[in-house]
Protein backbone atom coordinates (compact mmCIF):
# COMPACT_ATOMS: atom_id res chain seq x y z
CA UNK A 1 0.00 0.00 0.00
CA UNK A 2 1.41 3.18 -0.96
CA UNK A 3 0.31 6.21 1.27
CA UNK A 4 -0.18 9.58 0.21
CA UNK A 5 2.21 12.42 1.43
CA UNK A 6 0.29 14.66 3.03
CA UNK A 7 -1.98 13.46 6.16
CA UNK A 8 -4.78 15.38 7.33
CA UNK A 9 -5.40 14.56 10.93
CA UNK A 10 -9.07 15.93 12.29
CA UNK A 11 -9.93 18.29 15.27
CA UNK A 12 -13.32 19.49 14.70
CA UNK A 13 -13.06 22.33 16.94
CA UNK A 14 -10.30 23.58 14.87
CA UNK A 15 -12.70 22.98 11.93
CA UNK A 16 -14.16 26.36 9.98
CA UNK A 17 -17.38 24.21 8.45
CA UNK A 18 -19.19 21.09 9.97
CA UNK A 19 -16.90 18.07 9.98
CA UNK A 20 -18.32 16.35 6.89
CA UNK A 21 -18.25 18.94 5.04
CA UNK A 22 -14.83 20.15 6.19
CA UNK A 23 -13.54 16.67 5.19
CA UNK A 24 -15.56 16.52 1.86
CA UNK A 25 -14.32 19.88 0.90
CA UNK A 26 -10.91 18.57 1.85
CA UNK A 27 -11.37 15.62 -0.28
CA UNK A 28 -12.08 17.67 -3.40
CA UNK A 29 -9.00 19.75 -2.78
CA UNK A 30 -6.79 16.27 -3.06
CA UNK A 31 -6.07 15.79 0.28
CA UNK A 32 -6.40 11.58 0.39
CA UNK A 33 -5.23 10.37 4.19
CA UNK A 34 -7.42 11.14 6.81
CA UNK A 35 -7.12 10.31 10.62
CA UNK A 36 -10.22 11.13 12.75
CA UNK A 37 -8.90 11.83 15.89
CA UNK A 38 -11.55 13.28 18.63
CA UNK A 39 -10.61 12.38 21.56
CA UNK A 40 -13.42 13.87 23.60
CA UNK A 41 -16.36 11.81 22.06
CA UNK A 42 -18.11 8.29 23.30
CA UNK A 43 -17.25 4.95 21.53
CA UNK A 44 -20.60 5.51 19.98
CA UNK A 45 -20.25 8.75 18.54
CA UNK A 46 -16.78 7.98 17.33
CA UNK A 47 -18.21 4.84 15.72
CA UNK A 48 -20.74 6.69 13.91
CA UNK A 49 -18.68 9.57 12.74
CA UNK A 50 -16.23 7.43 11.31
CA UNK A 51 -18.73 5.49 9.84
CA UNK A 52 -20.39 8.46 8.20
CA UNK A 53 -17.12 10.06 7.09
CA UNK A 54 -16.68 6.97 4.93
CA UNK A 55 -19.75 6.90 3.80
CA UNK A 56 -19.28 10.36 2.73
CA UNK A 57 -16.29 10.16 0.89
CA UNK A 58 -17.28 7.08 -0.93
CA UNK A 59 -16.42 8.05 -4.67
CA UNK A 60 -12.91 9.38 -3.24
CA UNK A 61 -10.03 7.46 -3.62
CA UNK A 62 -9.27 8.22 0.82
CA UNK A 63 -7.44 6.49 2.91
CA UNK A 64 -8.93 6.45 6.39
CA UNK A 65 -7.15 5.82 10.06
CA UNK A 66 -9.06 6.01 13.29
CA UNK A 67 -7.02 6.87 16.62
CA UNK A 68 -6.42 4.82 18.98
CA UNK A 69 -10.06 2.43 18.48
CA UNK A 70 -8.76 -0.86 16.39
CA UNK A 71 -11.94 -2.27 16.74
CA UNK A 72 -13.62 0.52 15.31
CA UNK A 73 -11.21 0.16 12.27
CA UNK A 74 -11.79 -3.48 11.68
CA UNK A 75 -16.00 -3.36 12.02
CA UNK A 76 -15.61 -0.25 9.90
CA UNK A 77 -12.96 -1.68 7.48
CA UNK A 78 -11.04 1.10 7.50
CA UNK A 79 -7.29 1.20 6.62
CA UNK A 80 -6.23 1.03 9.68
CA UNK A 81 -5.77 2.71 13.19
CA UNK A 82 -3.16 5.46 14.16
CA UNK A 83 -1.86 4.40 17.64
CA UNK A 84 -0.26 7.42 20.50
CA UNK A 85 2.31 6.07 22.47
CA UNK A 86 0.53 4.54 24.92
CA UNK A 87 -1.31 2.02 23.67
CA UNK A 88 -2.17 -1.50 22.72
CA UNK A 89 1.56 -3.06 21.81
CA UNK A 90 1.20 -3.01 18.10
CA UNK A 91 2.53 -6.73 17.69
CA UNK A 92 -0.42 -7.91 19.23
CA UNK A 93 -3.13 -5.59 16.95
CA UNK A 94 -0.87 -7.02 14.05
CA UNK A 95 -1.30 -10.64 14.80
CA UNK A 96 -5.20 -10.54 15.48
CA UNK A 97 -5.98 -8.03 12.94
CA UNK A 98 -3.54 -9.01 10.26
CA UNK A 99 -5.00 -6.68 7.54
CA UNK A 100 -4.60 -3.71 9.22
CA UNK A 101 -2.41 -0.48 8.85
CA UNK A 102 -1.08 0.24 11.97
CA UNK A 103 0.84 4.05 12.72
CA UNK A 104 2.27 4.85 15.71
CA UNK A 105 3.15 8.68 17.04
CA UNK A 106 7.07 8.54 18.17
CA UNK A 107 8.65 11.30 20.08
CA UNK A 108 11.97 9.99 20.07
CA UNK A 109 14.57 7.87 18.15
CA UNK A 110 14.03 4.64 20.27
CA UNK A 111 10.55 4.40 20.31
CA UNK A 112 10.56 5.22 16.59
CA UNK A 113 13.15 2.32 16.26
CA UNK A 114 10.69 -0.03 18.52
CA UNK A 115 7.86 0.97 16.41
CA UNK A 116 9.63 -0.18 13.26
CA UNK A 117 10.88 -3.55 15.25
CA UNK A 118 7.13 -4.30 16.24
CA UNK A 119 5.75 -4.19 12.91
CA UNK A 120 4.28 -0.51 12.72
CA UNK A 121 3.75 0.30 9.20
CA UNK A 122 4.79 4.03 9.35
CA UNK A 123 5.30 6.55 12.19
CA UNK A 124 4.30 10.35 13.00
CA UNK A 125 7.59 12.16 14.56
CA UNK A 126 7.16 14.75 16.81
CA UNK A 127 7.21 17.56 17.33
CA UNK A 128 9.37 19.22 14.88
CA UNK A 129 8.59 22.56 15.37
CA UNK A 130 7.24 24.25 18.97
CA UNK A 131 3.96 23.82 19.70
CA UNK A 132 1.74 24.74 22.50
CA UNK A 133 1.95 22.37 25.43
CA UNK A 134 4.12 19.95 23.55
CA UNK A 135 7.70 18.24 23.75
CA UNK A 136 10.87 20.47 23.27
CA UNK A 137 10.88 20.48 19.43
CA UNK A 138 12.87 18.21 17.38
CA UNK A 139 14.01 20.25 14.53
CA UNK A 140 14.84 19.41 10.69
CA UNK A 141 18.07 18.16 11.88
CA UNK A 142 16.14 15.81 14.75
CA UNK A 143 14.11 15.00 11.85
CA UNK A 144 17.20 13.60 9.80
CA UNK A 145 18.39 12.01 12.75
CA UNK A 146 15.27 9.81 12.56
CA UNK A 147 15.39 8.94 8.87
CA UNK A 148 18.95 7.56 9.54
CA UNK A 149 17.25 5.40 11.96
CA UNK A 150 14.17 3.82 10.68
CA UNK A 151 12.79 2.45 7.29
CA UNK A 152 9.59 2.34 7.37
CA UNK A 153 7.70 5.71 6.07
CA UNK A 154 7.76 8.74 8.97
CA UNK A 155 5.44 11.79 8.61
CA UNK A 156 6.89 15.08 9.93
CA UNK A 157 4.66 16.93 12.65
CA UNK A 158 4.10 19.48 14.38
CA UNK A 159 4.50 22.97 13.72
CA UNK A 160 5.05 22.95 10.26
CA UNK A 161 3.06 25.51 8.01
CA UNK A 162 2.90 26.72 3.93
CA UNK A 163 6.04 28.92 5.45
CA UNK A 164 7.94 26.26 6.42
CA UNK A 165 6.31 23.25 4.74
CA UNK A 166 9.79 23.10 1.52
CA UNK A 167 12.17 22.75 4.44
CA UNK A 168 10.45 20.27 5.69
CA UNK A 169 10.18 17.94 2.74
CA UNK A 170 13.51 18.88 1.56
CA UNK A 171 15.07 16.54 4.93
CA UNK A 172 13.64 13.89 2.29
CA UNK A 173 10.91 12.46 4.81
CA UNK A 174 8.13 10.21 3.19
CA UNK A 175 5.03 13.49 4.13
CA UNK A 176 3.77 15.77 6.62
CA UNK A 177 1.13 15.02 8.57
CA UNK A 178 -1.09 18.18 10.09
CA UNK A 179 -4.43 19.39 11.48
CA UNK A 180 -3.66 23.16 11.01
CA UNK A 181 -1.46 22.95 7.50
CA UNK A 182 -4.32 21.71 5.59
CA UNK A 183 -6.91 24.61 7.08
CA UNK A 184 -4.68 27.23 6.02
CA UNK A 185 -6.32 29.54 3.25
CA UNK A 186 -5.18 28.94 -0.52
CA UNK A 187 -3.22 25.85 1.19
CA UNK B 1 -22.41 -20.10 28.40
CA UNK B 2 -24.11 -19.68 32.16
CA UNK B 3 -22.93 -16.87 33.98
CA UNK B 4 -22.24 -16.52 37.70
CA UNK B 5 -25.02 -14.83 39.53
CA UNK B 6 -22.59 -12.00 41.12
CA UNK B 7 -21.02 -9.99 38.77
CA UNK B 8 -17.86 -7.57 40.57
CA UNK B 9 -17.42 -4.47 38.43
CA UNK B 10 -13.85 -2.79 39.54
CA UNK B 11 -12.80 0.31 40.67
CA UNK B 12 -9.39 0.33 41.35
CA UNK B 13 -9.86 3.56 43.69
CA UNK B 14 -12.52 1.98 45.65
CA UNK B 15 -10.31 -0.82 46.38
CA UNK B 16 -8.92 -1.53 49.36
CA UNK B 17 -5.41 -3.28 48.33
CA UNK B 18 -3.45 -3.35 45.22
CA UNK B 19 -5.42 -4.58 42.05
CA UNK B 20 -4.57 -7.78 41.31
CA UNK B 21 -4.26 -8.16 44.71
CA UNK B 22 -7.76 -7.28 45.55
CA UNK B 23 -9.31 -9.15 42.22
CA UNK B 24 -7.27 -12.69 43.75
CA UNK B 25 -8.65 -12.19 47.35
CA UNK B 26 -12.45 -11.73 45.90
CA UNK B 27 -11.54 -14.85 43.64
CA UNK B 28 -10.27 -16.74 46.60
CA UNK B 29 -13.47 -15.26 48.42
CA UNK B 30 -15.98 -17.35 45.45
CA UNK B 31 -16.42 -14.13 42.61
CA UNK B 32 -16.31 -16.00 39.09
CA UNK B 33 -16.92 -12.65 37.41
CA UNK B 34 -15.48 -9.41 36.68
CA UNK B 35 -15.46 -6.68 34.66
CA UNK B 36 -12.45 -4.84 34.74
CA UNK B 37 -13.87 -0.71 34.43
CA UNK B 38 -11.01 2.15 35.10
CA UNK B 39 -11.90 4.50 32.41
CA UNK B 40 -9.33 6.46 33.03
CA UNK B 41 -6.61 4.76 31.95
CA UNK B 42 -4.84 4.97 28.61
CA UNK B 43 -5.28 2.05 25.99
CA UNK B 44 -1.90 0.64 26.86
CA UNK B 45 -2.35 0.62 30.77
CA UNK B 46 -5.76 -0.70 30.46
CA UNK B 47 -4.41 -3.47 28.07
CA UNK B 48 -1.67 -4.42 30.35
CA UNK B 49 -4.37 -4.57 33.70
CA UNK B 50 -6.91 -6.93 31.59
CA UNK B 51 -3.54 -9.10 30.45
CA UNK B 52 -2.48 -9.37 34.22
CA UNK B 53 -5.19 -9.61 35.63
CA UNK B 54 -5.85 -12.96 33.49
CA UNK B 55 -2.85 -14.11 33.86
CA UNK B 56 -3.05 -13.85 37.99
CA UNK B 57 -6.66 -15.57 37.31
CA UNK B 58 -5.49 -18.57 35.62
CA UNK B 59 -6.33 -21.30 37.75
CA UNK B 60 -9.48 -19.40 38.55
CA UNK B 61 -12.65 -20.61 36.14
CA UNK B 62 -13.35 -17.00 35.88
CA UNK B 63 -15.44 -14.85 33.55
CA UNK B 64 -13.48 -11.45 32.55
CA UNK B 65 -15.11 -8.75 30.70
CA UNK B 66 -13.59 -5.40 29.64
CA UNK B 67 -15.74 -1.87 29.69
CA UNK B 68 -16.11 -0.80 25.92
CA UNK B 69 -13.17 -1.74 24.45
CA UNK B 70 -13.86 -4.71 22.09
CA UNK B 71 -10.45 -4.55 20.42
CA UNK B 72 -8.96 -5.44 24.03
CA UNK B 73 -11.41 -8.46 24.75
CA UNK B 74 -10.62 -9.82 21.85
CA UNK B 75 -7.22 -9.54 21.63
CA UNK B 76 -6.88 -11.02 25.15
CA UNK B 77 -9.20 -13.99 24.48
CA UNK B 78 -11.34 -12.37 27.57
CA UNK B 79 -14.98 -13.39 28.25
CA UNK B 80 -16.73 -10.68 26.34
CA UNK B 81 -16.91 -6.74 26.33
CA UNK B 82 -19.41 -4.43 28.56
CA UNK B 83 -20.50 -2.11 26.39
CA UNK B 84 -22.08 1.08 28.21
CA UNK B 85 -24.75 3.26 26.92
CA UNK B 86 -23.46 5.02 24.49
CA UNK B 87 -21.42 2.59 22.54
CA UNK B 88 -20.17 0.77 19.65
CA UNK B 89 -23.72 -1.04 18.15
CA UNK B 90 -24.01 -4.55 19.50
CA UNK B 91 -25.17 -6.08 15.96
CA UNK B 92 -21.63 -4.70 14.32
CA UNK B 93 -19.65 -6.01 17.19
CA UNK B 94 -21.53 -9.28 16.94
CA UNK B 95 -21.16 -10.10 13.22
CA UNK B 96 -17.48 -9.34 13.41
CA UNK B 97 -16.52 -10.73 16.57
CA UNK B 98 -19.04 -13.80 17.32
CA UNK B 99 -17.45 -15.50 19.76
CA UNK B 100 -17.42 -12.55 22.08
CA UNK B 101 -20.27 -12.53 24.75
CA UNK B 102 -21.32 -8.89 25.06
CA UNK B 103 -23.24 -7.32 27.86
CA UNK B 104 -25.00 -3.67 28.40
CA UNK B 105 -26.19 -0.99 30.25
CA UNK B 106 -29.68 -0.05 30.37
CA UNK B 107 -31.30 2.53 32.08
CA UNK B 108 -34.34 2.17 30.60
CA UNK B 109 -37.30 -0.65 29.74
CA UNK B 110 -37.06 0.63 26.01
CA UNK B 111 -33.14 0.48 25.94
CA UNK B 112 -33.02 -2.83 27.60
CA UNK B 113 -35.96 -4.46 24.98
CA UNK B 114 -33.40 -2.34 22.65
CA UNK B 115 -30.45 -4.12 23.39
CA UNK B 116 -31.47 -7.92 23.76
CA UNK B 117 -33.13 -7.52 19.84
CA UNK B 118 -29.68 -6.18 18.80
CA UNK B 119 -27.93 -9.73 20.52
CA UNK B 120 -27.07 -8.78 23.91
CA UNK B 121 -26.34 -11.75 26.27
CA UNK B 122 -26.95 -9.76 29.23
CA UNK B 123 -27.63 -6.52 30.73
CA UNK B 124 -27.24 -4.35 33.49
CA UNK B 125 -30.40 -2.28 34.79
CA UNK B 126 -29.83 0.44 37.06
CA UNK B 127 -29.92 2.45 39.35
CA UNK B 128 -31.97 -0.18 41.26
CA UNK B 129 -31.82 1.95 44.66
CA UNK B 130 -30.44 5.81 45.23
CA UNK B 131 -26.84 6.14 44.17
CA UNK B 132 -25.30 9.72 44.03
CA UNK B 133 -24.96 11.42 40.95
CA UNK B 134 -26.92 8.72 39.31
CA UNK B 135 -29.98 8.75 37.56
CA UNK B 136 -33.83 8.61 39.72
CA UNK B 137 -33.95 5.25 41.05
CA UNK B 138 -35.93 2.07 39.73
CA UNK B 139 -36.61 0.43 42.58
CA UNK B 140 -37.42 -3.25 43.20
CA UNK B 141 -40.89 -2.63 41.25
CA UNK B 142 -38.98 -0.96 38.20
CA UNK B 143 -36.83 -3.89 38.25
CA UNK B 144 -39.44 -6.55 38.52
CA UNK B 145 -40.92 -4.37 34.91
CA UNK B 146 -37.96 -4.61 33.10
CA UNK B 147 -38.11 -8.65 33.85
CA UNK B 148 -41.16 -9.26 32.10
CA UNK B 149 -39.96 -7.33 29.05
CA UNK B 150 -36.82 -8.93 28.50
CA UNK B 151 -35.46 -12.57 28.19
CA UNK B 152 -31.79 -12.12 28.25
CA UNK B 153 -30.29 -12.02 32.06
CA UNK B 154 -30.60 -8.81 33.93
CA UNK B 155 -28.02 -7.74 36.39
CA UNK B 156 -29.40 -5.28 39.26
CA UNK B 157 -26.99 -2.49 39.92
CA UNK B 158 -27.10 0.30 41.60
CA UNK B 159 -27.25 0.68 45.90
CA UNK B 160 -27.11 -2.82 46.26
CA UNK B 161 -25.94 -3.22 49.28
CA UNK B 162 -25.84 -6.80 51.89
CA UNK B 163 -29.01 -5.45 53.81
CA UNK B 164 -31.25 -5.05 50.42
CA UNK B 165 -29.69 -7.97 48.45
CA UNK B 166 -31.99 -10.24 49.58
CA UNK B 167 -35.11 -8.08 48.52
CA UNK B 168 -33.40 -7.79 45.25
CA UNK B 169 -32.78 -11.27 44.54
CA UNK B 170 -36.55 -12.13 45.74
CA UNK B 171 -37.41 -10.28 42.30
CA UNK B 172 -36.20 -13.34 40.26
CA UNK B 173 -33.38 -10.94 38.57
CA UNK B 174 -30.73 -13.36 37.29
CA UNK B 175 -27.81 -11.37 39.43
CA UNK B 176 -26.16 -8.91 41.00
CA UNK B 177 -23.73 -6.91 40.18
CA UNK B 178 -21.45 -4.15 41.83
CA UNK B 179 -18.39 -2.16 42.69
CA UNK B 180 -18.77 -1.96 46.37
CA UNK B 181 -21.44 -4.71 47.77
CA UNK B 182 -18.36 -7.43 47.22
CA UNK B 183 -15.68 -5.33 49.29
CA UNK B 184 -17.88 -5.16 52.41
CA UNK B 185 -16.33 -7.23 55.07
CA UNK B 186 -17.88 -10.05 55.51
CA UNK B 187 -19.62 -10.68 51.92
Amino acid sequence: MILPKFYCITDRKKFKKPFKEQILYLAKEGIRLFQIREKDLSSEELFYLCKETKEALKGYDVFIFVNDRVDIAYILNLTGVHLPEKSIPIKDIKSKFPDLIVGKSCHSIESAKKAEEEGADYIFYSPIFAVEGKDKPKGLEGLKDVLKNVKIPVYALGGINKQNLQEVLNTGVYGVASIRLFLEEDF
